[in-house]
């Protein structure tokens, strides 16, 4: 056990790592929002979930935020001052990490919301740590996922964007602001469409969910068939879980779009692996519950564009963790310090 | 000053980094081989440089690179034991830095050739430390050269193969053998040629020297110009620097060849930007030195893939140190050991 040195919501960097005290992990989604407490190896002493509320405001959604963790807390009997070693945050991006202020863009409410200020002031004394969901999903699956035991690992989140993370010489990869690992904007059509970014033809413009759906509602006049009845894109409200469903059902033009979204993730990764010499890829997020739809495309693309029979090949896994891998990363940003908070 | 820990062929990490005595740097390229002593702020000495012979064998080849560093050192007054601190050595790529050997496109006598375990034996009692061009290129940039003072940066060589390697947070990037940073794998079009990798479509493809000459050689019976007379890539032993040259004296087949370059190597390069938040890239080897026809692509291609207005928006600069990067890169995995020669 060492002493903790408070860096508040200065983001330096903690040389002392060892502590008996567990850490508040929490992860801010567009969909959830879940908060645990985990000890120093890694396990959960206690944890609540709960759905985003859609209709608050910024200060209402915050206000809910230490609601919830002041109840966890409370319930796991780690409410006195000191009572934790730190504080690990992860969040939907997009994310200014040096201001600390986060714009998730499944959260319209918060629009360069300081959360890594409040979290400060909420729990002075000790570490507070954020960054973004796709890097807490990153560490989490290299800390105690699909990647333990590896030195060079990318997390994919495919979701509503597609974020990421590095782990490269056994440490995270912090890069120009602590976004690095931004899989998202890997170009895969240089001749594609434009990408929020600025870009064009950024993995994100084809394959995250949004853009899969359109795609789908795009096609479908090109096609007839006895499935159309099943056709649940072609609802206003449909999200790319449906349209996996659908492609898992046989749905043609579904399947199409999973193909052309694993295609586009087979091309991105074959590119970041040969460029790091990665050992294994992690995809985590919403759409990687798909399955053979998703990942099926996914691995031929990249055996057409990567060495993987190679015996530094690259392999290509579901992250692990299921829902608690951003917690569990968001945890190690103060647990496992040394390896998931880079110098700045 | 501090003892010198040897490591011989093992590249194990040596930890103590501060020495009064030089360095030996050594560069093996397919066209020269150069050697110098550095001392430890990053000053040559003494050097030399020679024509790599085309005609030798292996061992021959072996023996010229003994002389040439026996007499440079004789030269100096460093020939004495322990008059050194250790010895770097970059060499053409591909590589296997695990093993120690060496198999460079531009010199097909060296196979396998155990150039780390020669070097071992010659050198032996300090440290010796062998990587690609590409990576000294890297970290003689990142050291003393155009990437100096930033702590994320690409170096890309640009030559008759496309090697590179990576800075992130300060720190040069291994990867899992060693190799991390080879920019010419990152795909910059999916549906391109077949890759010496084995992948299709990759940067190499597209933008090495010999490609770059093919490509022009087959598109020329579609052309018939007044400058045709000029065309010296029609000739069989034309190289991309004469492809380079009359794109600079305006041939259009040229000109086109240099403009297909370029965009690859700006879609590449952005897609390494976005993905670990570069600050700065630099560019170098022999296609490097083509200027304006090379780099105006170039940046034209990066401005449509990558955010470069940003506050954070990377920069592409043509390497600095000229000739002499990869030797002092070489330099630097002894002398600046904490950065450029990481764990493994």
């Amino acid at each position: 056990m060492s002493a903790v040195v408070p860096d508040g919501g200065t983001n330096v960097r903690r040389l002392s790592v060892a502590s008996d005290r567990p850490v508040l992990a929490i992860d801010v989604g567009g969909t959830k929002i879940s908060a645990g407490v985990v000890e120093p190896g890694g396990r959960f002493i206690a944890a609540r979930r709960m759905v985003t509320p859609p209709e608050l405001d910024a200060e209402q959604l915050w206000r809910t935020l230490e609601v919830l963790t002041g109840e966890l807390l409370a319930e796991a009997g780690f409410d006195k001052p000191g009572a934790l070693s730190g504080v690990g945050c992860g969040c939907g991006e997009p994310m200014d990490c040096v201001a600390g202020s986060v714009s998730p863009l499944g959260i319209p409410a918060w629009r360069d919301f300081p959360l890594l200020g409040r979290l400060g002031e909420l729990f002075s004394g000790v570490p507070v740590r954020l960054r973004g969901d796709g890097i807490c999903l990153t560490a989490g699956e290299h800390w105690r996922g699909a990647g333990r035991g590896t030195r060079n690992m990318l997390g994919v989140v495919v979701s509503n964007g597609i974020g990421g993370g590095l782990v490269l010489d056994g440490g995270l990869v912090s890069g120009q602001t602590g976004n690095a690992g931004h899989v998202g904007h890997v170009v895969v059509d240089p001749d594609g469409p434009e990408c929020r970014c600025g870009g064009h033809g950024c993995l994100e413009t084809i394959a995250r969910g949004p853009a899969l759906v359109a795609w789908a509602q795009g096609e479908r006049p090109r096609y007839s068939l006895p499935q159309d009845e099943q056709w649940r894109p072609g609802q206003r409200d449909a999200t790319a879980r449906d349209l996996a469903d659908d492609a898992g059902r046989g749905h043609a033009v579904a399947a199409a779009a999973m193909r052309r979204a694993g295609h586009a993730l087979g091309v991105a990764i074959a590119s970041v692996a040969n460029l790091c010499e990665l050992e294994v890829v992690a995809v985590g997020g919403g759409l990687a519950q798909a399955g053979p739809v998703l990942f099926g495309p996914l691995e031929e693309a990249l055996r057409g564009h990567a060495d993987i029979s190679a015996p530094t090949g690259v392999r290509v896994v579901p992250a692990s963790l299921g829902q608690d891998a951003g917690l569990i990363g968001a945890a190690a940003m103060i647990l496992a310090a040394d390896r998931y908070w880079p110098a700045r």
